[in-house]
């Protein structure tokens, strides 16, 4: 069927089994094609397909709510809901959100873009149906890992304990985003081979009218009911707080997702319905691939797949990780810890070479830092690798645990400033805020590869703090770099100086060279520096550009609040220095999805932005 | 026995159950009279006296590692390793730390302060040891409210998947701080209650030489052993995350606790041993105090119990409290979380009177504020009450769920600026720098009940913005307020203000009024605003203030990193504005515990540090 003309999902309940498996073959095709044409979340999205299809076939939306954690596996759920000829769009500037965004659609009643809210959030929701009296399930569609993660259970345990009802739908794939980790996965995969689950599966389909999918087929006696219940709803961890249980369920079968849907509705209090899919589900490669190369793509010839691509570039990620790598050879105390992104930060090869010494903790940013600290603090040296949006995460465990204790550490601080396409709740603009005012803390960002080496060298050959170490998304120029080869702690690097120039930028990481080659070709009278550490700051130098009475152009991709602006503009004020200063970076807002050129723009902090300050403070130099 | 003169735990080993239950009544009296004379974590440290003991009998500290949760159950621990001497001091300036630190003693292998990270650091120190081959147990010693919080949970859940043993001994009062609450919570009642609990209890009575207690009573044979283990390990929740369970355990029993401890001990992987305590036990008033009374205590006369004094002041926490009950009854709409706080945070009344619209989450900061974030999704107007130093621990969820989505609820930041005898982990200095960055966010600081009322008004009045109204520890005269008496938005107060004077004051909470005293009193030419937005802030009065050429003291008793201070440079330099400013606030440090006036002292910022300034630069200007 032609996806585009869909306007809502109640066109479902027309349908037949048959017809819907269709539909499903239909979706399927269509997310291959199109996600592979314009990048976006993958195999999760092929794994949910029949789920999301019965979930819009049994429940009413939006009368009744879907909630998708996180929400990167709500592209059915988009197509479904009228929304599949925006997919040409999908995350791009103005474009469709990866996400679920309630502007986009009545059927969107929730946004997360983070991992492991929406059972928080549907508690909430709930309370407030049954304190305003109103009618609608509370649906919240939940990953393994994501539900391993403290905020899940925090809600979980909660949730046991009013009467507010929620179905909560347990998305098992066993992966989440690379392979799960944790004692309860191991439990689920018991779960899964257990005979029990076919025994229920056997009874499903024994009760169940095939050629008639009418709601009325599900009316029930409550013999019967009782027997599926006694049959499939075992306790388990879900018991112990104090949950109702349906499963699990083969999650690519049409029967046994409406027959546990129907029975959940039924249920006059909260239960989990373990449904088990599988990740990538029509596409042989994803559905195959263990380490999430599938899981989040940039656009790739789906006849082909993803192919690795020879280039002279290798991610930061990449660069931070050889380098730290390099470095466990050497020395047997440093160990690597990622919060579920051993694909995200390239810490594949570190966890094939040093299996005992590298710890994928899960999607648990809390449990990572002071994990570290643990180690830290018996002496091990830990490196742990962390998005930025994700390390808000775990601010207080960066506080409290690392830094209050002065334990050495190395942080590596990925995907800062702004990302793309991931939108607002991924621009890892708000870091330098909460990080530079954290005691005991130094905190750098390299301009490239050679300096990001070397800040990881000198961080190894002291290892007396904790370390911050900042870089961006993307690509860079890869340089070999000798262990030896150090930076001095709280420099920063004059790029072009002229003493005669008077005015001075500052600026770091990949915007020093970009700046850098544009006052070298334009050959302008500007110097130029690398202020490669948030902070310490090089105050030496910063006294050095009052006495020259340089006139200063902050430079800044994050947000201006809190960040390397403000702490010099405090710096200079606390010191009653009268300085003349002009600040480029992100104002007071979140910033929404696009190409990095088009949200560069949107903040006015492209390149071409800064060329015109440039342009109206020489001018106004000239005239006065 | 004389405490004092305990060196180390090892005289322990020698003495005979008598013994040891006349040393148990010995250090009860003594926690029961110094504590009530210092005041400190009271009933929490009766619980474990038996349980602390029987830990140093069992095991060799400092080879095996104990790390108690927050560390606020550890004077006990203190007691037997050496520093009963100096409990006049505790939590004293320079004295006695109310939680474990490392500087006081080799046996306190941990620090914390905050809620559990215990369990998080144990699993890093573990498989530190295992990895450099060391001995040595790592016994984690958590409570039952600690354990339902996420951390705890992603540490359980990975613990289960390495190899490396840890000994967790679950402190269960079905307490914590106020009554537990979450569906395990229930469970684990059930577990206290089963007949399983009484037969394991026999069982190790029978097998127990009571007479003779050398450690060589419990070699038993294999066979002994199994018949324990049958009997008294069970699976429940734990099983389910790959972990042993022992339990449970009569924590007043020093056979069942012996018994249990050598069991664990003789385990190979980990295990969770679950022991029963009475939260005050030994003393009656502490033992039946349902809401936390006892908790954590200011010097009271323990021969008569706490009394509530007459008193015409009242807590900040109380005043907030009370008027947003007042608008509880006009409001159908609003509801008030508090996460494990109803004590601390006087919302007794509150939950006594509204229970359908009153929510105790536990000690589950992120699930508090996502949930607020669901409630206020669906319309409900959340008020959250939560301490400075623990919404660190939610963030990300204040800035991913409730500011990014622009879901307007009432966030009361408690227990701001410095606290006291808690200390470093508790001051409440971090909050305007990390939450004033966020988009969305109004920040307000109130100068007395009055004002803080007025704020509560305006925001019900409106609620169109995530609100966040800080303020401090301690007490404050209550005045009445009306419901419809507001404040504008963003707008700051010239408490003193005459053109002719040259400098201007700004500060913000009850500082304003010990400002305005001082400078009445002394009759000084000082202007003086109360700047009670610190987001937005008043920038009309920022500009009038340049305009008439004020020289500017910013006094602050939070981390200036972040704060007004820097806001207000950061504003200047933006707009060009030269001014002359000088700044009052807690350098980049974490200050200790100790009175106020101490830290105050310490820091800089006591009001006669202000006098001080105050007269240099009155003095600077008459010379110049």
């Amino acid at each position: 069927m032609k996806l585009e003309q869909i306007k809502d999902p109640q066109f479902l309940k027309q349908l037949n089994i048959e017809e819907l498996e269709d539909l499903a073959q239909d979706i399927r095709t269509f997310i291959i094609q199109h996600v592979s044409q314009t990048g976006g979340h993958f195999s999760s999205n092929l794994g949910i397909v029949e789920l999301t299809i019965a979930l819009h076939y049994i429940f009413d939306s939006p009368t009744d709510k879907i909630i998708f954690d996180v929400g990167h596996q709500s592209y059915v759920h988009k197509i479904l809901t009228g929304r599949a000829n925006q997919f040409t769009t999908l995350r791009q500037f103005h474009g469709l959100s990866g996400f679920q965004k309630r502007k986009e659609s009545q059927h969107d009643v929730w946004e997360a873009g983070h991992s492991s809210t929406a059972l928080s959030a549907s508690v909430g929701m709930a309370i407030a149906r049954d304190l305003n009296h109103e009618k609608g399930e509370i649906i919240c569609v939940v990953g393994d890992a994501a539900l391993m993660s403290g905020e899940s259970f925090e809600a979980l345990n909660y949730l046991g304990s009013v009467d507010s009802k929620v179905i909560i739908i347990l998305n098992d794939n066993n992966m989440s985003i690379s392979k799960n980790v944790g004692g309860l996965s191991n439990f689920f995969s018991d779960v899964r081979m257990s005979t029990q689950y076919k025994n229920a599966r056997n009874n499903y389909i024994s009760f169940l009218n095939k050629s008639n999918l009418g709601k009325h087929v599900y009316k029930l006696t409550k013999k019967i009911k009782d027997q599926i219940k006694n049959n499939v709803i075992n306790d388990h961890i879900f018991g112990e707080f104090g949950l109702d249980y349906i499963g699990p369920i083969n999650g690519h079968d049409f029967h046994d997702l409406f027959n546990a849907f129907i029975l959940a509705a039924e249920m006059d209090h909260s239960v989990v319905v373990h449904v088990h899919t599988i990740k990538g589900k029509g596409y042989p490669l994803a559905e195959n691939d263990h380490y999430g190369l599938y899981h989040g793509v940039a656009p790739f010839d789906y006849r082909q797949g993803i192919c690795k691509q020879e280039s002279k570039t290798i991610s930061w990620s990449e660069v931070i990780a050889r380098q730290v790598e390099k470095w466990m050879y050497q020395d047997q105390d440093i160990v690597t810890i990622t919060p579920a992104m051993i694909s995200g930060s390239c810490l594949r090869h570190i966890f094939e070479t040093f299996p005992q010494r590298a710890f994928d903790v899960g999607i648990a940013e809390e449990h990572a830092m002071t994990f570290a600290a643990g180690l830290s603090n018996a002496h091990k040296k830990p490196f742990i690798t962390i998005y930025s949006s994700f390390l808000q995460r775990c601010y207080d465990q960066i506080n409290h645990d690392i830094a209050r204790m002065q334990l050495p550490c190395l942080i590596g601080v990925d995907r800062c400033g702004l990302v793309g396409a991931d939108g607002e709740t991924h621009h890892g603009v708000f870091d330098i805020g909460i990080l530079s005012a954290i005691p005991h803390i130094i905190m750098m960002t390299p301009k490239d590869a050679q300096e990001l080496k070397k800040m990881v060298n000198t961080v190894f050959h002291h290892f007396d703090h904790p370390y911050i170490l900042r870089f961006p998304k993307g690509t860079i120029e890869d340089i070999d770099v000798d262990l030896h080869e150090e930076i001095e702690l709280g420099t920063w690097e004059k790029v072009i100086f002229n003493p005669d120039n008077t005015l001075t930028i500052l600026t770091y990481d990949s915007k020093v060279n970009t700046v850098a080659n544009y006052l070298i070709k334009e050959q302008l009278p500007v110097n130029l520096i690398n202020a490669r550490f948030i902070k310490p700051m090089d105050e030496k130098m910063l006294d050095e550009l009052s006495q020259c009475q340089q006139r200063l152009l902050i430079y800044e991709t994050d947000l201006m609040t809190g960040s390397l602006g403000s702490l010099i503009a405090h710096y200079y004020s606390q010191k009653h220095i009268s300085m003349d200063i002009d600040y480029m970076g992100i104002d007071d807002r979140y910033t929404p999805q696009g190409s990095l050129d088009e949200l560069l723009r949107l903040e006015h902090i492209h390149l071409d932005d800064l060329k015109q300050k440039v342009k109206e403070i020489l001018n106004e130099k000239r005239k006065s």
